[in-house]
């Protein structure tokens, strides 16, 4: 089988918007197990939107937007659902910066020959294929972004909002998240940036300029999404996956504390995942661990333990079609920083 | 609290009729993970009802049927997708029966104290509850069945068609799976039978009947199961948790060509687990591994590696809309074996 | 390739005889996660061996005996830890009484290709092969046990008896499960008899003789086991894997409640399994959830969340080489029966 | 119940030097299931200490350090068998250089109330707890640590070099694992660095130093490690949990290859985890994925699915005893960077 073969049906992301969950939702609420705990998920994302004081952080690790969710985020972006995000970097740039310069996530196997695959220059997610060499072509432009830039420590978000101003003028395809989130003024995070596509282009770019660099600094990102927490003392997390993200955003609570301004723990939280707690592992501990360091009260907080992309769309479509975020105000904290 | 604070909010079964999920299968059709996986069980289950020579075998495990899925099968059995159903006793009797009798399971909580729901005798299953005292009434009413018929050895279908017979007359609620699958001739196999309120209600009925009492012979099952498979060369297997109900339904090809009279393997394949493939058992097998054993055919099988309260509502309404079982001729198994 | 280069390294049993895990048990006790528990699994095992008056229940549901687990199982019959087995048809007939008569398990890949080993004859158990025509020879070795027994409606536990009576003039391989339990007259429960290598050959005996033929009865088995938990107040499980062997123990103590002799929770439990809860199965369900059904104590109970073959060679080494079971008196519960 | 109540019982770290596991691997060696894969670990791990051009990364993530095991990585180190480590910023600082200033974890309950040790400020990481009032403490530490050093960019290594600097003359416990990988030139690298308490410490650093402080560049970690792997033609990855770590120590192979240095991929790779590879996250992809895009070879690589707590005193205790760690020559690879 030549590349082509693997490379035929482009994975294609949901559109929560073209139907109503609705039904389902109001079905599963009064059912048990994860059908219960799905509809808790919707009914507390749908109180983050209706609190009006309230900061909807997104938080966002595993590779859900390879697998179609992609535009849910976007989505969420556009229609002020959210008001910051927190990702991986592959999240950001190895998939979604990815689609918006043109290329596609593939539906493959999860049971592929690997060799096979490796020859061909397929990369593999479970059961989603990938061109590697349209990834190389990623990387460079995230260097081409860099090499334009003033050499000096930038955050994440700074270095992603000028991803965004890129994809303005160049993108291929234009509702990504990157781009949606540059224009609605909604900060990216990446608190793991170099961990990513984003990290061989900038070694590149440091490599070829050993003096007189960008240099990525976590420690502004972190400093810089304290900011925003301390300036919203209310907030919501809505958290895909877990990792780095989630800890990243929980954390803010903690950090604004030690810099004496005390906040309010996040007062709403979701998290979906299929990690395990018993690892003790960031990813799997409950949010109910997580109020014990006072990160997250415990009122409003759901675990959903299920792989994202089967739950997101009936999750997002219902807080979608309830339109409670038709009557919210914009934060646009990216303007805080400009 | 009291008992009653506990047993205050009862689950409420899911009405795949009363939404049409076509639109968000067709949606995950083309995404990965669970979503496209969810989306290839719903185009597998409609396959089989599309198949006018297949026999489709619903095989149930696990407490789906306590969460809230209950109608779900009871309508795939009024509705002409399912054509044997075999389950776990607990399925069948500690819960259809239970409801049918007039009681139900409760919304709880899955951090509850469970020395307070022991003292006030309710029974939790996960984040369910049971009040004990009516089980018991469950318990005893299958004893009261069980002194009525003719001591011998009984199958766990023939047992259970008595039951169906009980509920037409004295069911408080009429729509439950056995009353329906009694009606529509559907045979019900529960391998296990004793391993459930049926159990103990036939443990009084024999101490009480030392030498002259019904036993449950689960060979005679087996015997009856393996029969169907053989008058119906091409047949379906749409599993819910995995366990005995799962093992038992595959092995009717084995058994069969023991008998002499070989038969094809099921011909398409679904299962929804949460089970982990890692440990050998049964549950987390993967269809392909039943490959192996001459037991699934690998063309239409599909794994959901999911809870399944979760995505049963998504699959079984989108073949119920598709309404391939308008067309079907009824198999009505329960016939050839009076 | 043939057949012959799947089936060369057999499966080993380990001996847990042939070193002493005491002092990783010893460290383990100190640690967290699944070493913590696991050295608690460890230490009440150990208690309920020191309890003079505590009945052992061992409940074995999964494959652990086919991936080199068995002569665990035997040394703790052999050796006066174990009072009472329950147990899955496929762990007493597939496997034990299968190596019994001179076969054996393989070691395999759980990626193998199962067409290929369908076409062979070969059954994989996830990285585990067996040669399907020494399985049929198992079956039909019950058959011929079967035709030489009264028709009647038996227990698993007196058939059981006979396969051990037939192991001691007829097996290849003379330390089996089986052969040490009939001989120790520890008594052995399949509560889904027929769903095993036993299944088949029990239809077949039956289908031979329609009319006079041995039954096998799961509530006679009930009615047994609740009559060894009503004459041994204390009791304690040792589970591994879950299923329905974990439920039918269970149950005892309710059962016995509801023939009118209430008796004491289960003392000691302890569960083995990468079983998850969240689908509100059997086997994943914590032994706390079993404690609101009034079944399991929870003074001394504790889940080991972890594939059993990995733990269980340090568990029970550490209670085998603490040696309290040199004092035990046997309790021989097979005798009450005959 | 007052705080002292809680924190009575410190974790106490296993010692892998003082047992010998190796008559227990050998034993697994001829299981199935986890038990074959732990022996298969502990050979390949033993593969990457005997091939004499081998350079070793120890990956971790996850909370093994919390939970007993600090001591195995420190002995790794120590006794020659890791040449760079790779960790989540909670391995290094929340866990390790917290130990090192004095302070531990504690042996607590996973089902804890949550909002009483949030009064009590015990931070709980499933069933071990940590005093969070010392965990300020840890922050602050850093912040002097940060206080210290030239305003410019830092990688992690360069940073977790200094708290080795400091620990050497301030620790209260000395054979922390980043002191002894500063006394043996082991580097290590937390991609992630500022979602820690080291995050704490170093956000108020640059809140107090606005415009000249120590900034943490990630990029610079990547650079780093790549030169490493380019400079050691093979490797092998020794990887607990996953998550950035793994995908970062992965991810050099290509980098390599970037910057038009092609080498080979990670010859020795092992993976201890509990996380599930149907989401696509990187923690629970397999290493046979990695191998589509070109990181791992496939010739020795294995997957240990199980918390780490519990397999890791036997897999690294079997290749200590083994002693080809006494013939390595030790790489010394932080002196590369100075």
């Amino acid at each position: 089988m030549e590349k082509e073969d693997f490379l035929r049906e482009p994975v294609q992301h949901i559109d929560i918007k073209s139907f109503d969950s609705t039904p389902i939702i109001e079905g599963m609420r009064h059912m048990s197990f994860t059908a219960r705990d799905t509809a808790a998920a919707a009914d507390i994302l749908n109180m983050m939107i209706n609190d009006p004081e309230c900061t909807i952080i997104l938080c966002i690790a595993g590779s859900t937007s390879a697998a179609g969710c992609m535009q849910i985020y976007a989505d969420m972006v556009k229609h002020n659902m959210v008001d910051a995000v927190v990702a991986t970097g592959a999240t950001i740039v190895d998939m979604d910066f990815f689609e918006a310069l043109g290329f596609a996530h593939y539906k493959g196997s999860s049971v592929a020959d690997d060799r096979q695959l490796r020859r061909l220059y397929i990369d593999r997610i479970y059961d989603t294929y990938i061109d590697e060499e349209q990834l190389q072509i990623c990387d460079n432009t995230v260097k081409k972004i860099a090499d334009a830039l003033d050499p000096r420590a930038w955050s994440s978000r700074e270095f992603i909002r000028e991803m965004g101003r890129y994809l303005v003028d160049h993108a291929v395809k234009h509702d990504s998240l990157i781009e949606t989130a540059y224009e609605q003024d909604v900060p990216i995070f990446c608190p793991a940036f170099s961990d990513s596509s984003a990290g061989f282009g900038l070694v590149a770019h440091q490599v070829e300029r050993p003096d007189d660099h960008v240099a990525i600094d976590s420690v502004k990102d972190f400093r810089e999404l304290t900011e925003i927490k301390m300036r919203s003392d209310i907030s919501g997390l809505f958290i895909v996956g877990g990792g780095v993200p989630k800890n990243f955003a929980q954390d803010t609570v903690i950090c604004a504390e030690l810099l004496g301004k005390p906040v309010k723990m996040h007062r709403y939280a979701v998290q979906i995942t299929v990690a395990d707690p018993r690892d003790g592992g960031c990813s799997g501990s409950t949010l109910k661990e997580a109020a014990s360091w006072g990160k997250v009260d415990t009122n409003h907080e759901q675990m959903v333990f299920a792989e994202a992309a089967g739950v997101l769309p009936l999750i997002v479509s219902y807080a979608y079609h309830k339109r409670a975020w038709e009557k919210r105000t914009p934060r646009r904290w990216s303007r805080i920083f400009q």
